[in-house]
């Protein structure tokens, strides 16, 4: 078990400089590590947690305690795990909500924008802190996934094996309608106040129970809402109302308004919108030839948020580019929610994919730097 | 071309009696017809609208123009066409923002809740009023289909062919989980008041605005939405930001703005409950052998609002009671919005089944009453 550290890793002297060009410091990450490094320092593995997570990410009320812990797939009895929060978040990681020393109040919307470089870069200076050289493994999933990504193509040497799940490399209109109508809740909720809130003792709670309601249904299917709800009510006479009757009424209700006791309306902005931007197979840089990351991309047969079209265009781009790719689609009925639950055959496939010695990166005799 | 008349169909000395049983007075109800009634009064076609449409189902504007008018499958040269604004919308008929004559204020959440009977109720009235005991047909796309149903099973003898088209009889949890979340953006906007923003001078204007772009989505495909703003952005610079960037962003704020310029957010309560209490094949009452309408039924492949599986259900119902049914899946790209657009495939199915002599309400051989 472990409890959260904090450490300024950007500070006035050394600022975090993103890809905007913009400088940013300081910058405090807020961490977890489990288990332990070995001498030689090759047994890492950092786990990228998804839009509203953080860094408690195994042990008691950890986020994906199904997936990491003592002889669980991250197996922390064998790896040494660390999970930060991410930059623009709101759990102990620098965010739009933290306070700018150059005006002692809430950046708000002066905080610069982020794109997902910026996300891997907070996090590599953490390794970098840790002294670690090459991760063993990076994996993620959903935005987790998509920050691996990133950190792969960009920085060769760095990670042997990525472990992509129901990550997107490219959104859809679909989903980039659901983030922008989410993000219309939060900025036009009365107590946005321009993303000044705290100035005003205030927050848009109202835009943000909205927001989580509308994106829960997302991360759920179909059959998940049917088996848990079904048309069950909770007043069995004939009554009809507009307070909650149907059971995943009172279901949404209830995940809306425990939302704002954890998340920042302005860290949902700035992370959606990290997420829209995501394109990395359409930036003139990438250089496909020189990553030597193994790549698992797995997705979930019902989600329907980033579904197996998403990891099948990932899966696809990079083997265009003659990168190794290990994908494959896990059926479960639980949606885009899978990820976080203890899934059988998902978990198999992630243990074995750690565990298995490190593959060829690229497929045999299709090295692109030869072509 | 015709213009809105209003009729007060219910008065004080006669008024609606509600499903609940609660009375309703007055009740004035608003319709458009199109075409000329034959002297045998044999010709009359009902259209019954979806959510937040009105009376105006034809000509300049008219939301079904694709699919009513002279030379169309619903031939205003041949039939005799008559649409109605809903009980509880808010386009010339009652609904809770009209004025109760006992109070001089609006309705607000005082206005009687209403089961699809009672929609029902008051469209029947209104072909009365018209001197027609008989409908050549009754057609209805979404919730205007649930309405044709509900009349069609209680009411024998009255319509001889119904064609619903994405309709359901059934709600799921997840179409209950959007039409909840839609409800709390517009009832937890401080500007609703508890119902009573008329009297506020005010409306919850956010509410709807975020309610109808995350609605919009529904009713629109992932292939929609892909052919017609795929990723596109409107600024073709590298800037990244929280106004509307991506097209269909924009797309989907100027639908969420100009919605409450014609629609009213207690209706939109009103209406959406309707649906997801609306269970007519659960009721103790149906009696399927009495029935003596043949239904078409329409769904289209990319609706994943009430895709086909809806109206696979709400044929079986119907089946599995002897009732005759013409079922067909349409393939389309554009979801649930196809109901209101000219696709072909679909528009030869309801002339062809309107023009084709009365079938068998019943399957020969297996007429229920007989078992």
């Amino acid at each position: 078990m472990s409890t959260t550290t904090r450490a300024v890793l950007f500070d006035e002297a050394h600022p975090l400089r993103l890809s905007t060009g913009a400088e940013l410091a300081p910058v405090e990450v807020a961490y977890e590590t489990y288990g332990e490094l070995d001498a030689d320092r090759a047994n890492a593995v950092v786990v990228c947690h998804a839009l509203t997570g953080d860094a408690h990410a195994a042990g008691d009320g950890g986020w994906w305690s199904t997936l990491v812990g003592p002889g669980r797939p991250i197996d922390t009895d064998r790896y040494f795990v660390i999970c930060a929060n991410l930059l623009g978040g709101c759990s102990g990681t620098t965010g739009p909500s933290s306070t700018d020393l150059k005006t002692g109040a809430a950046y708000g919307l002066r905080f610069p924008l982020l794109h997902m470089r910026d996300l891997v870069a907070v996090h590599r200076a953490l390794v970098a802190h840790l002294g670690i050289d090459r991760l063993h493994a990076a994996v993620g999933g959903s935005l987790g996934g998509m920050q691996v990504l990133q950190w792969a193509l960009d920085h060769p040497g760095e990670i042997e094996r990525a472990v992509l799940i129901c990550a997107s490399a490219r959104l859809t209109a679909m989903n980039t309608g659901f983030t922008a109508a989410a993000r219309a809740a939060i900025m036009r909720d009365p107590d946005f106040h321009d993303g000044d809130y705290a100035a005003h003792g205030t927050a848009p709670r109202t835009g943000l129970v909205v927001a989580r309601m509308m994106a829960h249904l997302t991360y759920m299917s179909e059959e998940a809402l049917r088996r848990k709800f079904d048309r069950e009510r909770r007043v069995t006479d004939a009554r009809m109302a507009f307070d909650d009757d149907f059971e995943v009424e009172h279901y949404l209700t209830h995940q809306g308004e425990v939302f704002p006791e954890r998340f920042d309306a302005l860290s949902y902005l700035y992370l959606t919108r990290v997420m829209d931007y995501f394109a990395p197979f359409e930036d003139p840089r990438l250089d496909l030839a020189a990553v030597d990351t193994a790549f698992q991309v797995l997705s979930f047969d019902t989600d329907w948020r980033f579904g197996t079209e998403h990891s099948q265009y990932l899966a696809a781009q990079l083997r265009a580019g003659g990168v190794a790719v290990d994908d494959e689609e896990i059926a479960s009925p639980w949606g885009h929610d899978s990820f976080l639950l203890d899934v059988s055959e998902y978990h198999a496939a992630v243990a074995r994919f750690l565990a298995a010695p490190a593959p060829a990166s690229h497929v045999a005799g299709t090295p692109p730097s030869a072509d």
